[in-house]
């Protein structure tokens, strides 16, 4: 195993020469910010390193001003990083090297609906919420709901996915097209409004899950899809989280169309229960989402409930109104803030493994061993439908013995992940943290074709670099 | 409108040197062919262009063989040509700069079924019809169903995708992993078997449609799918294509789950009847297959069938047994060689245009007017659930004006989809044909970001070369 660079990010600012700056200010005025306030939100993120913020901050309000950045960063081979709600968990806007920070939250108008078509086009700053809000009215609904608000160019940039993704898919499935503009500051558009195209490679797919390493995002093509006639959420809890995987794993097996299936561990349902006063059972429980006719959810929840009853679940409780929904699923997103508050002043360390469903209960089980025995406090929730689940062991800042302990888990873990043929990362992407491992999962033959391709169309590195893997 | 490549394809043989012939002998015995007919038979495709064959032939049998062969022939910058069943469109195995072809139909074992994560990996000589006869009995199929019996690395390699793909995505989104054998000659595996990943650039989705121009697959892993519990086939016949089309739109919109949405124009139903003796109306038809419980089946056929009324169809007739769907979908696949045959001694020249479904009624029906007014023989079928559909002209290849107006009807019909937001090949691939094409519809931008990352991984342009796009 590769040791990931959690402890200490490789610094290697590269100067902003007082031209570059000159030119910004010129054209950006009020809107090109190098205050150390405004510097630092934007070199912050989600993960737990500290970086030093990036030498000025870009608020950038058309593809032009964004063109008009990259063009001077390439001319100066300056590292532009794009900065959408901060929300990553892994460092992805963190400045490394230095250089801009490109704010794309002015970014933020929904450009075109076509509801007949099911698709949508949006600026990358528009956020999933914002997205939903504004074609409430379609009868449509966009499905990807990884948690956070956040925008929609951070979430093609980093695959996002969530808990819809089981019926939807992810960013990768629901991304058409996007426009983009590439190193050498050219704005350059990929995909149709089609549904399918054999047209020449898939830089949509390419460009998705790229981390800002190979262009910056400006607009965006996704698909939607109808509201369902009937909604229906159901909690159901387990005697072990053993057999509340199980119980998932049947379901995906039998082909259920279920929209979503998260699992919580005890001390999760014991975090939301003290963050949302919502006096559930404190056990292993899986909180799941049907959509369809009426009557396709009707069959989908007797199906389910029937395998949970044949894995001991107890207890299956409807929410039937939206209301009760939105409760629920309002607490499933708090988990991790809640989880948080249930050792005061800690940090967490997060990890994303995803494996083949078949091995999803031996990986749990295995990983909820290893940390109880660690005697270190943690929580799981995860997006099981998908093999996908997040282990955030809860550690003392001030300890770093605790630090090292759970890095020593997380190691343990991703290598159990990738013995069973998974991913070290579901959906939060490799960032800083997980670039050792991607080495480990990929294969250094894999990963030189990805530096190989950065290289090609980034020659200068000034898209985000130091990501993904050190060139 | 760029000029496509179709009458003359641009040839630029490489000699094949001796001592790389000598080579490939010493190693391959009698799995290295030189002769003319094994050579011409690995140099036709189902495209509409004469080209020399290959210079030699090689039967490979394991991954080794083909590091082999790639790695000699990058030493002497030689073409290396993937061949599989042979029935691409688009002329993708034609030896436009002479080389070496790389006969993969030796590689044809399914290597491991995963039934419970629904998951497959075969070698790439498999055929789609071999994989689904070998799966038959762990209760899942592979779905992706592009008529011709291909093989799934021709099916990864053109981004294929057929009836199914309404329901069930098409190559794209049913890849998960690879191995494949870059132009160096080293042997890279991409992906996982888990069902969603965010590690790095998504190598797997740039290599599905790269055309051989990449790499050489080897080893694919397939998503596989639950056998519905039901299966329901029916047709339906109109007064006018655009009626059966307005149907499709309908359906899609409203989100029902169909699994096949076919229309066959009234040529088309007229040369089946006349291959297959099936007796079917010599009407506009919509041939359809619904999947799912038999609930879900009965409703959604229930809403087609009110949607089909409401757009005056009618005749609704349901194929219930397994024989009876067999037969209509057998009729559906022979409607290509049915078409031709309409026409003694004629050849096809073949769209494949697919636009976002709202325009598919605007689109066929102007198409259909087009090629009305000039008098062409010609059929229409098409996968117009997804908004893709293909217009057979067919010519007398005698009669070079004949072709002169089929290209121009297909310049037409392409910018028509264009202008509509679509795409110029639904699922055929560029290939020769579609060069000019491709740069129509993605921009000198886009398409000069693929020759970029084409240079950068095959330096030697010993992949495929001449294909999607001149280097």
């Amino acid at each position: 195993m590769n040791a990931p660079a959690e402890f200490a990010p490789h610094l290697e600012p590269r100067p902003l020469p007082a031209p570059m700056l000159d030119a910004l200010r010129a054209r950006f005025g009020e809107r090109c910010v190098s205050s150390l306030a405004v510097r630092e939100q934007h070199g912050r993120d989600e993960s737990p390193f500290d970086v030093p913020p990036p030498e000025v901050v870009v608020f950038c309000e058309s593809n032009d001003d964004v063109v008009f950045v990259v063009t001077l960063a390439n001319r100066h081979a300056v590292p532009v990083i794009p900065f959408g709600a901060g929300s990553s968990l892994e460092g992805h806007l963190l400045a490394v090297q230095g250089g801009v920070s490109i704010d794309l939250t002015r970014m933020n108008r929904v450009l075109r609906v076509n509801a007949e078509d099911l698709t949508v086009t949006v600026q990358a700053g528009v956020t999933r919420m914002q997205l939903n809000r504004e074609i409430k009215d379609s009868g449509l609904f966009f499905p990807i709901d990884p948690g956070a608000d956040a925008t929609l160019g951070g979430m093609s940039a980093t695959r996002a996915s969530g808990t819809n993704a089981v019926r939807y898919g992810t960013m990768r499935e629901n991304v058409l097209g996007l426009t983009v503009v590439t190193a050498s500051g050219e704005l350059v558009h990929t995909g149709t409004r089609a549904r399918k195209s054999s047209a020449g490679y898939d830089l949509t797919r390419l460009l998705v899950g790229s981390e800002g390493t190979l262009g910056v995002m400006t607009e965006i093509t996704l698909r939607l899809v109808p509201l369902p006639e009937a909604v229906s959420a159901a909690v159901c809890f387990f005697d072990s989280v053993d057999a509340a995987v199980r119980t998932t794993i049947e379901t995906i097996q039998l082909g259920v169309p279920i929209a979503r299936c998260e699992l919580l561990d005890a001390h999760a349902v014991r975090a939301v229960n003290a963050h949302d006063k919502l006096g559930l059972r404190e056990q292993p429980m899986l909180l799941m989402e049907f959509h369809g006719s009426a009557a396709s959810v009707q069959e989908q929840a007797e199906t389910v409930q029937a395998l949970a009853r044949d894995n001991g679940g107890a207890d299956f409780q409807w929410a039937t109104t939206p209301e009760e929904r939105t409760r629920l699923w309002t607490a499933r997103h708090h988990a991790y803030l809640s989880g948080l508050q249930m050792r005061p002043g800690c940090r967490a360390v997060t990890t994303d493994c995803c494996v083949p469903i078949s091995r999803l209960a031996e990986c749990i089980n295995a990983t909820v061993a290893d940390v109880d025995a660690s005697g270190l406090p943690y929580f799981i929730v995860g997006h099981v439908g998908d093999g996908n689940f997040h282990v955030a062991y809860l550690i003392d800042p001030l300890q770093p013995p605790e630090r090292v302990l759970a890095e020593k888990l997380n190691h343990q873990l991703v290598a159990r992940a990738l013995q069973m043929e998974g991913t070290c990362t579901g959906e939060h992407g490799i960032g800083l943290h997980k670039m050792g491992f991607l080495l480990d999962e990929a294969g250094a033959g894999a990963v030189e074709l990805m530096r190989t391709i950065k290289r090609a169309l980034d020659p200068n590195n000034i898209m985000n670099p130091g990501k993904i893997f050190a060139l």
